[in-house]
């Protein structure tokens, strides 16, 4: 009975979306119109939440002319939100993620606790209390901020050596990304008895997606730049996020997964335009995979949202009206890994340029860079310039930062939105209970 | 007989709605729901487009720091657009304009003509062809480049003589704002006889609302940045737009409004973040009554979208985690009026910014601004400085912009788009033709 009351409903659903497509002129469709393909089919079972970390709409921008078409995010375009966290216009990775994860805004710095101390219940912990599985991937240090706080609660975003025993405590079953330094054997050999599967390799990644449970950490630190990533020693994040979805998706209860493009923001801060826009390929890519993973599985609710602006990006700059974002398709390597080429008189600076970023430079640009205290913040502005990419701080900024969503639930997201109503809106689409306090 | 079907079809779509609010959990209300109050209701009788010129994310994060709460557009984002031109990926406001009024993109520089100069047809035009009235409202001169696209084809926005004919010809109703020097006595002879009211006096404004036609042209140039307004002598653009709509109203057949707040981005150009502030609050309101105009009308769509952004602006900037908007409160002139203000020896700088800015400047900044270049320049850098509002370039850039609408058709605007969409939307919303060509 139940069932037939069930259908009729949605039928009478089905019929007058057919007339208000009719009412609205239905030969029209809107550019977003991909994003609600299951705007009826009820809650989101599972939940891929993905965070471009540093990634506002000037990014968004650049992007698309970096990669000359639309990227995978574009058509997911749902509304935007607001950053600022409890003690500042200016959030960091900590409080900004605390208020994704969390639905509670707190002090820069602090994970997942408010800035009285207490403990903050987060999304991943209220999916795991209904029997889902759940999974970080970043790649920076996976007890980094953004990913620390969907399963951990520490006063200090530093520390970090806290955090890797509270990730598995709170018994993320998919930890994938760097720092492995975090992670002492004696905690590896409990994981190990408590059945996780353990890899370093990124050879073992594709056999690893057998795994109940799976710790794979790829570097001591954070993992390379995709620039300067050796692609046979570290995973993509989207070769990460295949392992994690193939693992997660065993659970018939469904699962909540947070996949970070973690070092786009470290780009921003350094102000070093190649390596934004080629990490945020590396993110899109990931995109992709949760995307059609969700198309082919239709309760999967895929969200996207940078947790800030880094650097103050914009498109253009330095009184000109143009944007040379394609000069950076040449570029193979990070202002850090160039200047760290240059020879002790930085006499080749010209030749390791070209190099690497296929520029000629002119002799007051050559002179710039092996002239300034940080050679490579010297190559990142000469390159920015090339490519017109304009920068405001060495910090982050407030403006506010595009929402993407795209499954069951997507529909929820749409307008302007705080950073805090994220998470209670994945909740909401999931239709689990969602506390304040953990 | 029709009007009992139709009568039907929408308490259909009343009951499914309600089905659907059940379905997704009826006790969450998103924020921007308000935008939508009309959903079912049929088309746009009448469309109020308002255009604040090179106001982005960033300029609508800023101000409601400004303001200390949210704005009175922030409830109504549905989206954002994409804002390069036919030869640039920064647009200026001819080609940003000619977009949003003709659905084409153009060069930069040229007015509602193809880049191979075929006269494109205008939103307003199309509008006027149904039988609608039309109005065309700015702080500039009315012939200046974003008023002008609406309603006249030029190749050349620097050609505003040959533009002030062409909006009369083109049998604009209500013309509004600055440029009565484009307006030669023979013209203003012209437009009395074919049945405009003509005023120049903004005590005139008010009674003016009678009128069937009205030119009203309050300065020789632009309008004064609201800042440096004399309220006793020229109108704010909410008063213009109260009169606008008086008038506008009584057209059985509808009507089709622009709204500029044109100074925005000369702000922005110059800059000055107190004055990107100031003519943002008196956008808002021009905002404020063309939302309360549609309230009460329920036939009415409300567009809002900058048309790019100006001065590559950030939300903080200067290394620091902070935004200090509040400062910019106390600012009561423009940088330009404070360095008008200042003796042959620039001796009084401190003591005028303290007058105008209630800032007590450091003996290095008084320095940098009594020996700069362009003082006016170096006023705005300081108190740009103090508020921590960033800066990237002296022109536009090509970040994607904010896009809110309210009322019937509003939905139609959700997800990113190009700006040629927007009048292409609008069309649909009213459901008139909208052709390519004039």
């Amino acid at each position: 009975m139940k069932f037939l009351l069930k259908k009729k409903v949605i039928s009478i659903v089905a019929v007058s979306t057919l007339i208000i497509g009719i009412l609205l002129g239905a030969d029209f469709q809107p550019s977003s119109v991909d994003a609600h393909p299951a705007i009826n089919s009820g809650k989101a079972k599972n939940v891929i939440f993905l965070i471009p970390d540093g990634f506002s709409a000037s990014y968004a921008t650049n992007y698309r002319w970096y990669k000359g078409e639309e990227s995978a995010m574009d058509s997911m375009l749902v509304g935007m939100h607001r950053t600022y966290s409890a003690n500042s216009e200016v959030t960091d990775s900590a409080a900004a993620g605390t208020a994704m994860a969390t639905g509670e805004k707190t002090n820069n710095g602090m994970i997942s606790t408010s800035p009285e101390g207490e403990k903050l219940q987060t999304i991943l912990e209220a999916a795991e209390k209904t029997g889902k599985s759940s999974g970080l991937v970043a790649t920076s240090t996976i007890t980094h901020a953004t990913p620390a706080v969907f399963a951990s609660h520490v006063a200090s975003r530093a520390d970090e050596a806290d955090i890797a025993p509270q990730l598995l405590e709170n018994d993320v079953d998919v930890i994938l990304g760097g720092g492995k330094k975090y992670f002492p054997d004696s905690l590896l050999n409990e994981a190990k008895k408590s059945g996780y599967n353990i890899i370093s390799d990124k050879n073992d990644l594709q056999k690893a997606k057998k795994s109940k449970k799976l710790i794979g950490l790829f570097a001591e630190d954070a993992l390379a730049p995709e620039l300067d990533r050796d692609k046979t020693d570290q995973p993509s994040l989207a070769e990460m996020t295949d392992t994690a979805l193939n693992i997660l998706n065993k659970d018939k209860d469904g699962f909540f997964l947070m996949i970070e493009g973690s070092q786009i923001d470290w780009a921003g801060h350094a102000h070093d335009a190649a390596w934004a826009m080629k990490d945020t390929e590396a993110f899109e890519e990931a995109v992709e995979r949760a995307v059609d993973f969700a198309k082919k599985d239709k309760k999967t609710l895929v969200v996207i949202a940078g947790d800030h602006d880094t650097g103050g990006m914009s498109v253009g700059g330095y009184g000109e009206y143009a944007a040379n974002l394609e000069i950076l398709r040449n570029v193979t390597a990070t202002g850090d890994y160039m200047a760290s080429q240059l020879n002790d008189n930085r006499s080749n600076v010209k030749e390791i340029v070209k190099k690497f970023t296929d520029l000629d430079l002119s002799a007051e640009e050559v002179e710039k860079i092996k002239t300034a205290t940080n050679p490579n913040g010297a190559i990142n502005d000469v390159v920015s310039e090339r490519a017109l990419v304009g920068w405001t701080s060495s910090a982050h900024t407030g403006v506010d930062i595009p929402l993407y969503a795209y499954g069951p639930g997507s529909e929820l997201f749409s307008g302007l939105h705080e950073n805090t109503d994220i998470p209670k809106l994945i909740a909401k689409a999931m239709k689990i209970q969602f506390n304040k306090t953990k």
